[in-house]
């Protein structure tokens, strides 16, 4: 049998992080996420023993990875390169998706815990939020920004960058990225003394 | 009977927003909004009788129209003043809630339209948030940014802060708020020439 007709670990996490980013972690089963991945309940729980906490949080952390990569790589050539890196990739998700989906670490942040504890997938969200903004305040102060100013900028562009996507989808329109991308590369030219 | 015991329509679109800021719109049924207002089911279909989709509807444009509010009359004095008066507005929230409330706006704005066409609640979320960043551009531009500066701050700023009010909610921290609000402060004294 081709190998394919397996379904892999990988990509159940990865079906997961696209339906997550679409439809919330809440409106979203276990039983739909294995769906949405085209692989059975049996292997999905066979995976993801915990269930779809644990499920969600891979998908939450392999989302934070993914981006992570693609941003260390850029950000050899500084952080205007890494912050463009960053925006073509969700401006790539939003028109890809015709607007329907976006950041599946964005909305298992904004969605209440059930309990007073908190989940393994909202840890997860503040671990990738961090992730990012490590990395991009790293290259900052590499290039001669001082260690607050660094981590400002970098916080700010986490959010900002998370914040127009969402105006993206609700717009139908790139025009709040192409708003928010002059803003920021204007403030880090600033910062970086370019 | 005192008044009180009848559930006003205001008081059931103030307890939506509230309900969809935490849980967001698809994982919460109107049954449950009524439930969460106090108010018997029937009075909310009653008042909504197009159901889910319009409450939520409403729920939004209250949402944006005493953010608005706010936002017109700090504005008087500024868009330092107003920027001032936007960030307080969500840190209470998130404070006031322990992290579990955030802006409901952004809730209906990161969730897939069940069908093709694009629903009333998130149609009323692009108005908001074309309202909120139509009274910031208008304050920078009446304090000398150019129309195109003055575009992109108001975006940038909206997005920044909903994107901020998230990672706030994921890391329990008021933390991320207190480092985009020092930068947006910097960029609006920038672009009035302060």
């Amino acid at each position: 049998m081709p190998k394919s007709s397996t379904p892999s670990r990988e990509r159940i996490v990865a079906g997961a992080a696209d339906m997550i980013s679409r439809r919330g972690l809440s409106a979203t089963s276990i039983r739909e996420m294995a769906k949405h991945a085209k692989a059975p309940l049996g292997s999905t729980y066979h995976y993801f023993p915990e269930g779809k906490q644990q499920l969600a949080s891979e998908a939450v952390l392999y989302t934070g990875d993914w981006v992570a990569r693609s941003l260390r790589k850029e950000l050899e050539a500084g952080p205007a390169a890494g912050l463009n890196a960053f925006l073509a990739l969700w401006r790539k998700i939003v028109v890809d998706t015709d607007f329907h989906a976006g950041c599946p670490v964005l909305a298992v942040a904004i969605e209440e815990p059930p309990a007073d504890d908190i989940p393994p997938a909202l840890a997860a969200a503040a671990e990738v939020f961090e992730q990012w903004e490590g990395l991009l305040a790293g290259s900052l102060r590499e290039h001669g920004a001082d260690d607050e100013r660094a981590a400002q900028i970098a916080t700010l562009i986490v959010a900002a960058v998370e914040g127009t996507v969402a105006m993206c989808r609700a717009k139908h329109s790139t025009e709040p990225l192409d708003r928010t991308a002059a803003q920021l590369q204007t403030l880090i030219a600033a910062a970086v003394g370019g």
